[in-house]
């Protein structure tokens, strides 16, 4: 293994010494050879490379009869299947008059290899635990994925739903979206993301084997593919997770770089003219170059095979395709990449590719040839059941963690260790709190783990009893993402989607969620339920200043969807928003938590946090207080401390702590009505952040106190109260 | 020239045979020999990399009188200096409790090199427009630059600046912001921004110098120099823009990199162990390895000199430095990077560097030898300003063009080019008439120049007169960011603060500010009035799905300070868009612009978009109509629409064009009562968006139709309608 993941960049490509032919013939001169190594030059890296890996026998076994049930494949039916693949596509975007054919049409010899000779699935239960992964970060090219779950049997794609392909209600959206379409891991779309993604399920794999795999009973053992483009690569924030892939050695991650030349302006040229290749190399992957990804279907395996063997580190298969493969007008330049061909090009692309079918018609050879995957993978899943119910027997504690893990089952009574405070706790800083949340949720959720971008130590995310999750330590859970937000947030998206029961936590400072909200807002539309730990939450953050200090970011969380952003005042609600983020599975959290000390209020409650808005204090009666005062987070002993001083004048005062405006508006209009009374108009906010919003909350007759002006450099103390009490910030 | 750009990175490092020092001696046995050849290994490489730069005969004679002032240098007196500069920031962060003392520790003597030895600028007029640039890209170390600003005599920063370092009100920030301090080119300390920055101001000069430099007179011609950390390597955007900075091939781009392997969380080998040289070699980069950063003075001004020498490509010059070089305890540990040393470490380094001084003390030797600043900077000002007097004459349109540039003051009546519009006029998009204003103002504005993410012809937003921007035709205006939003924005916002003519657009689709948020958020913290091109606005797009239909986006803008968001409804008010947009300087816009085709309005105008809200059309009296709707942007044909139906029904109905919520704010109470009178509480808001924030606009009596949950895959007609009229999504 150390040969070949030693290998330069220049000695792999050297070693792909593999005949291929050329990109615009379709040629029926492939002699389809399997994998027998006397097909190739027989040089030593490729002997190095091609040799088993040492993975155990009885998975070994399993791969073996995938090999042979190639081996006895008709090259002119593999045609046959991408060419299905390819007027699906062509044929499903043409109905729709709108997608991107081009994509599909070039990759589809990759995607038919992976599916129809690489990976391991069960169709009919797409949620087998240890199925391989497959996400395409390139989502615009959905019809790709769409046709290959079509062929391989999920019941999620008809072909019904391949016609009705980007229409209303469908199954088959104009990008891949886990929660409409059953056999989609991730979603994606906005570029980069699914790279990122791959990254964090690929972690999850690491991980998970590393803390259950036994000896001779490797229950957690898949891998994780990728298909990504031009755009995917020229993104940031997959240049940021495939450095931390590098680092952390992700060698079941296995990328495919559709390199086609083509994105929308045109060639790439004209803004990409960057070395894919050594930029990897330099982030530490190990680099394979297939020439003929229009054909070459052996180099593709031969790579797929070759990438397997390196273990310790992912790999990149930079596949040169041509965009829209077939089409003899505009194969190869942008105008296949997101259009449909037209009804002309279309019956070109068919008589040149040789295809004399009907629209959305399967070959009754290709659909027998698919029809095994359906047996094939209920062997496969039955075969790891029996797996797994040996390993329940020798292990017990374990299989009840991975199962927790698999199923999503919170383990009975786990909210049981959540902290609780009196007023007479010390006061702290609600991300020290938070820390103790996180450190007390660790014991009982086997599925917690994450970390911060950098800044552990200051958003106190550590977790005391476990080390760090490296690339020689991956059973560790305390994960390192280095100065990398974005790619942070979608690295968890993936963790969180790898198994129900995977419950990813990430850290920043607040206002850095500008450079994740890419990856948050895929989080709440995909219904991941990651947990964002936000610290450093307003201007109380004091010198860094301005660039540091949030002020429209808890506006801005309010206004995004299935998202819920949770600002704490104390222990109490630190703790109950703990318990929310994690009851809440299908629907991330963000903790806006304080850098600054705060003291334990009298009347806050894990309850109350539950239902979004709740009373702390009231001395009125009759639900008819004189004013309500309403705060959150900092504020609201601000707002509590308010209430003391107009009740000793004479007032009836009700202070409301307001930590979650999603929560509250799922309550019941009675519970809100007891809380906020209609009659009550005298209503004052506070929040050290933007008012934008609040109107709605105090009425036309309130106020709302908040800064809707940047901050500025100054201790936290006196001199920064000036930003938001004596600067006419407040409304 | 070409045999130096063309070497390879293991050439670049075997050439740097320069002899250093131990990274942890301040050796007195540094012997300073300038820049005579003699001192280096004299390899051909070396030679080469050292030979003249083939710049006119002018600039050379100025260049070659600051070699000769080096020379001169004695080399205690360099280490005087740069130790001056470590204890400023010692003492700063001392006296403040707060800040990061470690990169400035380690950064001074690259600092004192190149603010004494290499930089042109003018200290009593810090907007000399032909300066050469400074990025600090690791701002954290920002009293590296303050004490340097102090040191070579910026009004800016006085002794009592550096001594109220982080407190309020003072000129010294936590971070560097440009609005604060004058001499800070850029605000930075959001990681990876400044490089982005950088990318963005030698952007503007090689494409100011192609477009009016002459043979003979290059009146453009100035270096941008960056300091940058581990931090900022790790972030996604500096990639993005580096990688563009390596395609554009910018050549006056020179960016240190000080590798001191210590971010916040500790060794950079937990998360970071990537191959940054290899890297940067991928993106086009000339990489120079500086192996003594602490004090290899030498070494560092052949770096200097060598990256100056390529032409053709960016060069990232590695400083191996140690981060709180000098503190016996501390230096080469996370502790010396964002706290103070505390006095007794204080004490201990300057035992251990040999500084009997009391704090903030600037020695008189070290103080004469920067005074020379002073009187330099104005000779080379003075030279600027003669050698422009003389092109003015030869030049006269040129030279009026360059002065609006340089001064920020538009061509008189630049405004008259806006197209307008009848309400017989053809329905049109709004994105394509943007392209409509886009292209009427390039002829009238010499700063207009921008461009896409890899979407210009869905954005619309080529330039039609113009080519694009590229390596070798850099006087084009037309710029193609690649799929890279992030880096995209950061560059505008060099861009912007290069000159204050300059004016950057940058487009993509609206709900991919997701991507660059925190590049955006810059632009209206540091006043870059960068213009943001954003289509596709909302459901309305259709097909592409969720991933791509913004809803929150609108709202999320709203809450941000200093930020225009501009939702024009049709032509008259994309025309006003743009008028606003040009006119604010200081000030971002973001226009929200369709993909679809709206009409041209009755009553719509670029005046009424001045005032942020006014009213299209009334059939009231006495300013108390029965109703009043609110729509923005392509929801304010279905308003007016309404409008016409409840006017047929007997009802006296306003209808309220919204375009910008911030425009509508600063105008006159009496104005906004005239608009919207405070008895009237029948009030509709129509926004394909999220009702976020309408509240205020409608008031309690009021109701806000919008969209609150995720959109839906399908075509833009009837079906999508479904999304926000049918499926409970209005509140």
């Amino acid at each position: 293994m150390a040969a070949s993941s030693a290998f330069s960049l220049s000695q792999a490509l050297l070693s792909r010494s593999v005949p291929h032919y050329g990109s615009t013939q379709h040629s029926d001169r492939l002699v389809l050879s399997g994998f027998s190594l006397s097909s190739f030059s027989g040089s030593k890296t490729v002997r190095h490379s091609f040799s088993r890996p040492s993975t155990p026998r009885r998975v070994s076994t399993i791969r073996a009869a995938a090999v042979e049930t190639l081996e006895k494949t008709d090259v002119a039916l593999v045609e046959k299947s991408v060419n299905t693949i390819r007027f699906l596509a062509i044929d499903a975007v043409e109905k729709a008059n709108s997608g991107h054919p081009g994509l599909p049409m070039g990759c589809a010899p990759m995607g038919h290899i992976l599916y129809d000779e690489v990976m391991r699935y069960n169709p009919k239960n797409p949620f087998w635990f240890n199925r391989d992964r497959f996400v395409l970060s390139a989502g615009h090219g959905c019809m790709l994925q769409y046709a290959l779950l079509h062929l391989a049997g999920y019941d999620s794609v008809l072909e019904e739903d391949l016609k009705s392909f980007r229409q209303w209600g469908s199954k088959t959206p104009g990008h891949p979206e886990n929660f409409e379409t059953i056999g989609i891991e991730v979603t994606t779309g906005p570029l980069g993301q699914g790279i990122a993604n791959a990254v964090g399920l690929a972690l999850a794999e690491k991980h998970l084997a590393a803390r259950y795999n036994k000896p001779g009973n490797e229950i957690v053992d898949h891998y994780t593919y990728v298909i990504l483009g031009d755009g995917c690569q020229m993104e940031g924030v997959s240049n940021e997770a495939c450095s931390l892939a590098g680092h952390w050695g992700l060698g079941k991650l296995i990328a495919f770089y559709d390199d086609n030349h083509i994105s929308i302006d045109g060639d790439t040229e004209i803004a990409f003219t960057e070395s894919v290749d050594k930029r990897f190399e330099g982030l530490g992957w190990h680099i394979i170059w297939v020439k003929n990804g229009n054909t070459g279907y052996d180099e593709i395996r031969a790579a797929i095979k070759e990438a397997k063997a390196v273990k310790d580190k992912p790999t990149l298969i930079k596949v040169t395709t041509t965009i829209g493969y077939g089409s003899p007008n505009k194969a190869n330049s942008y105008s296949v990449h997101g259009s449909a061909l037209g009804a002309k090009e279309v019956d070109a692309t068919r008589k040149n590719l040789g295809w004399p079918y009907e629209p959305f018609h399967v070959p009754e050879d290709v659909k027998k040839h698919w029809s095994r995957h359906v047996p094939k993978g209920a062997a496969l899943e039955a075969e790891w059941n029996a797996k797994f119910a040996e390993y329940e027997k020798k292990y017990k504690e374990e299989a009840a963690e991975l199962k927790s893990i698999s199923s999503g089952e919170l383990p009975a009574g786990w909210e049981k260790a959540l902290p609780t405070y009196t007023p007479e706790s010390p006061a702290d800083a609600t991300r020290n709190l938070s820390q103790q949340c996180l450190n007390a949720l660790v014991k009982v959720l086997p599925g917690l783990l994450g970390g911060s971008a950098d800044l552990a130590s200051s958003n106190m995310t550590l977790l005391k009893m476990f080390g760090d999750f490296q690339k020689d330590t991956p059973e560790e859970r305390n994960v390192r993402f280095g100065v990398r937000e974005h790619g942070m947030g979608a690295i968890c998206n993936g963790i969180a989607l790898h198994s129900p029961g995977l419950i990813p936590y990430c850290a920043t400072f607040f206002v850095f969620t500008d450079y994740m909200r890419g990856a948050m807002r895929i989080s709440a539309l995909c219904e991941a339920g990651v947990i964002y730990v936000m610290t450093h939450d307003s201007i109380g953050l004091g010198e860094d200043g301005p660039t540091h200090q949030p002020i429209e970011h808890l506006a801005s969380f309010r206004a995004m969807p299935n998202i819920l952003m949770l600002r704490p005042a104390d222990g109490n609600e630190t703790a109950g928003a703990y318990k929310v983020a994690v009851l809440n599975r299908k629907r991330p959290s963000i903790l806006a938590l304080s850098r600054q000390k705060l003291p334990q209020l009298p009347g806050t409650s894990i309850e109350g946090v539950e239902k979004g808005g709740y009373i702390i204090s009231d001395n009125s009666s009759g639900n008819k207080p004189d004013v309500i005062l309403i705060g959150t987070g900092s504020e609201l002993e601000i707002a509590a401390k308010a209430g003391d001083e107009l009740r000793k004048g004479g007032k009836t005062v009700r202070v409301v702590s307001f930590i979650s405006w999603e929560l509250f508006d799922e309550q019941s209009a009675e519970y809100k009505e007891s809380v906020l009374p209609a009659a009550v108009s005298a209503r004052v906010s506070i929040e050290a952040g933007s008012t934008f919003g609040w109107g709605k909350i105090v009425g036309s007759a309130g106020k709302a106190i908040g800064i809707d002006r940047f901050g500025a450099s100054a201790p936290a103390g006196k001199n920064i109260q000036r930003v938001w009490i004596n600067s006419g910030c407040c409304n």
